[in-house]
């Protein structure tokens, strides 16, 4: 058997997280909180279950969800995307993005990524034939060097995929950035997939800059978001993609035959919910208290913080403590002290080493101390 | 924008039930009960949700709950597959087929279906720039050609697909048949992909034969069920996939990223629910008893019932009713008597014409005496 994807083992997150439980380790490593959704959220799930929501949603979504989706995003960006032709719900943000691929990616198409990337990106491209054209950002501070992107352009430039706030660097794109980007993509016929689940989850008076106030990238683009993210409950598996009407088509084409539709009771509790909730304007404060007492207590070991604009993730430097590899660190890390990480190393296609760790902050503030007494007894 | 698949428009169950929709027409098309699940089920989802299984389930699914399916497929077939190394949980059915493609067809190949076909077979074999190769099979028996698949398989080919108990014919495949397929396979590459979510619906004291039940066929297949279908929840969207370990790892490098997991609290339920549930072995009675109902009631109207031996579909011939293509007559049935159905037509790729309409008979007694009332007076 050949594989198509002979290089990929199980993801990073699924590894560290399964060593985390073997070793009873505190998992900081894949990104999910340790603390519950709204209970008001979850009892909405339960009523319509009861209430008898459990055969097949519409295609694109519950339409009532997709209408809240609508005024949600038009709330907080001024841009409208209408429910019927714009909006499709999907099972999680990386269905969204995995459909993406499938709905623009043909063997030889070359499709930009910034690296760090998320894991899943390359694989999905490789699974249609497309080829990764990495750009490599490095630390400390992880800028985009736009002169390197434009030269990776060329007429076989199918998509060019950004993620702000990104993860893992925790950066956040600026204006400046997604000027050259308008600049660069002018006149290609170049989509852009733009992931943006970390959208409510910036710091220190940031505005999250989403790539739909650029209407020149705003046409091409497909925006892909997460309520699992925005409401703790990253195991619902409840995302959603934006896009203008005929990339939509193109979508839908795919994702009907893709995953069909997605559950139903969490659709319908989720567009009741919307309704009268405004967790998204809450969540940046939420997770910036987290963040500052992540930084603050990191002072007191041998990991040296990087700087954290966004998402609910924070890069340490281990420099100080060792020469190992990331992902040896890392391992040594949930091994013999108890604390599991993720390697930043296994976000570049050639395991970059920068002596860092991701490290997830969206603990209790109970375990976050935990976690800081035992990195504290690294040396 | 030249489309992947220019061909695709919403597919027929979205197009014929939003058709149903509008015009207040009892909805016997897309395929789904209008009756609940067991209320235990819906009971113990709710109490994950509540109790906090709301984050990531694992990958590969729930622990528990691919250690039920494996004692339950070892109960029915006798056949063990290890919940470590054999079994995945999808979002549904639908996903399972889809990531399977994903993880074998590359551009060139070729892929076997029998059309009649469910209608995303094609098309996720196209998105992979796979060829689909069809056979044709006709009312009213739907014999399969075995010489003709025979002559089909070539160096090429990747992939057979199987449907049985089949949608949309209502038949079920035949030891001999399989025997063919045994027999064919031998010495080739290719793989089997089985879809068998209707396994438990199959009537008149025949017993389901699946895939598993031939060692030949067994280790290059990947089995497809669905929970939607047997616990009458379809908008829940968990299913999964049964294939040796060299195969389940294809399949799991794609779907990590494709959909990373499914729905916690839906797994953690179904895992409690199936420990003590048999619920399979009562389907074939519920659903015979609605298909004997609907058999018999047709004699009223001049619509005349095709043999059913399996799944929750009926086919009808309306040749003494109307010489419109199928098409045609399911809409003006739908819009005209209030009655929404499938053109089988549908099913095929050159749209062959039978005059038959596939009915879902998954509905309450009162519902589909109420559709009959209906169609008494198609005249
Ligand atoms: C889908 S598992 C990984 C969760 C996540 O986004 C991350 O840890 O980066
Ligand atoms: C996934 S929508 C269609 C449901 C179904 O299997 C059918 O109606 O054939």
């Amino acid at each position: 058997f050949t594989s198509k994807l002979p290089d990929t083992g199980p993801s990073i997150f699924t590894t560290m997280s399964q060593l985390a439980a073997r070793h009873q380790a505190i998992n900081l490593s894949q990104g999910f909180p340790d603390f519950d959704g709204p209970p008001r959220l979850i009892s909405l799930v339960s009523q319509y279950l009861q209430a008898g929501h459990n055969q097949y949603a519409p295609m694109a979504g519950v339409q009532a969800l997709r209408e809240q989706i609508s005024a949600k995003v038009e709330t907080t960006t001024g841009i409208c995307y209408d429910p019927e032709t714009d909006i499709t719900i999907t099972a999680g943000a990386t269905q969204a993005l995995f459909t993406v691929m499938a709905a623009l990616i043909r063997p030889g198409d070359e499709v930009i990524v910034f690296e760090p990337a998320y894991d899943s990106y390359a694989p999905s491209i490789r699974v249609f034939g497309g080829i990764p054209k990495p750009v490599t950002l490095l630390a400390p501070d992880f800028v985009v060097d736009w002169t390197a992107v434009e030269q990776l352009i060329t007429s076989k430039t199918r998509l060019i995929v950004i993620n702000t706030p990104n993860n893992p660097t925790a950066r956040v794109l600026a204006d400046a950035d997604y000027r050259q980007l308008v600049r660069m993509v002018g006149d290609t016929d170049c989509y852009v997939l733009s992931d943006e689940v970390y959208e409510h989850m910036v710091y220190d008076g940031r505005k999250h800059l989403s790539v739909t106030h650029y209407a020149a990238l705003r046409e091409r683009a497909f925006v892909v978001a997460s309520f699992g993210k925005l409401y703790h409950t990253t195991g619902w598996k409840v995302g959603y993609c934006l896009a203008p009407p005929q990339l939509t088509t193109e979508f839908r084409r795919v994702h009907q035959f893709n995953v069909f539709s997605v559950h139903t009771p969490m659709q319908w509790a989720l567009a009741d919910f919307l309704r009268d909730d405004d967790m998204h304007t809450e969540l940046g404060a939420f997770f910036q208290q987290k963040r500052d007492f992540l930084v603050e207590a990191l002072e007191t070991t041998r990991f040296r913080p990087l700087p954290c604009e966004g998402t609910y993730f924070l890069l340490a430097d281990y420099t100080a403590i060792s020469e190992l590899p990331e992902r040896a660190f890392s391992e040594a890390l949930t091994k013999h002290h108890g604390v599991a990480t993720i390697p930043v190393s296994a976000f570049y296609h050639n395991n970059v080493n920068q002596h860092l760790v991701r490290i997830c902050f969206a603990k209790k503030a109970q375990t976050l101390a935990q976690a800081i007494e035992r990195l504290r007894l690294v040396t």
